[in-house]
């Protein structure tokens, strides 16, 4: 237990909208990520996508939607 | 003045989508634990609840809309 | 190349629901203050707007939505 | 297990630096106000506390530091 | 209250690690963005600056402290 | 220019203090898990870890630092 809480990360991914399956695709490959590089159990990794509207987001100044 | 802004913190909740009854009362009672723990007014505290829906969130590496 | 990837700040934006037309005008007005404050291109600016229903944040204890 | 990893919330709170003393009791205070209002097992829950400085954090347009 | 708790925006800048008089300005400037953007005073906007040091941030797949 | 920025995902990883060498492999980890899931290049990629010290975060009500 005291090992297990010692190592549960968290991910965020903050991203524009994608596909179940795109998203289904991520969540599996960054989980094996952390695996690898942390070595730690699959079951402590949690990832969370926000998905955010391209009318909500932008770079250099103008918003996503507008480009 | 001084005194309040030093004390304003930011509560942030990931979780899946949850009744407008359940977050009322969540917001209720985590403002209280604030208050309690920090000895600060009620007014000074914010509870912002990101719900992120089923495909999008996973643990194990599988996306809880999966399980 | 160096210099750019060690100045892309990224900005998070919590917020209730607003529309396009104020949130381009936000990411326009917040990638200006990045790029004054830090003199740094605006190309190497992000912002996220993290729209929140009035039903999921709350201040003081009470939802934003029985105010 | 499909139960309990549909429950995970994960409570980031952002404030200004306390003591370690201050910081148990949140995550007791915040953890019970989770269970009470969800009615999910206390093992579910995460709460991680992110310390700003007060030079790195302001409202209406004052770093904390200078107040 | 009402009207003031509706428009409490948090900002929330991912970066770096800079100077005290850097950040300073950039907590003014930020401020004066969501004033004049979206009309609310200034004192509902909070700003708060999560330093990354360069060994815990990367792009391309490369740490920042690598470069 | 387009293409590129409507494709680039910022993610966040929350966890405990780790070394520079498991910093490292985890940022080029995950950049390649988003290369491959999204088929998008790796500059597009920003990795930003937010290293928690244990008295700073817990789980099930117990600060990780007391466990």
């Amino acid at each position: 237990m005291r090992q297990r809480s010692s190592v549960m990360p968290i991910v965020t991914v903050q991203q524009g909208p994608r596909s179940v399956e795109l998203k289904r695709e991520l969540v599996r490959q960054i989980t094996d990520a952390l695996v690898d590089a942390y070595r730690i159990p699959a079951e402590t990794v949690q990832v969370w996508i926000q998905e955010v509207p391209t009318d909500s987001w932008g770079a250099a100044g103008t918003l996503t939607a507008d480009k």
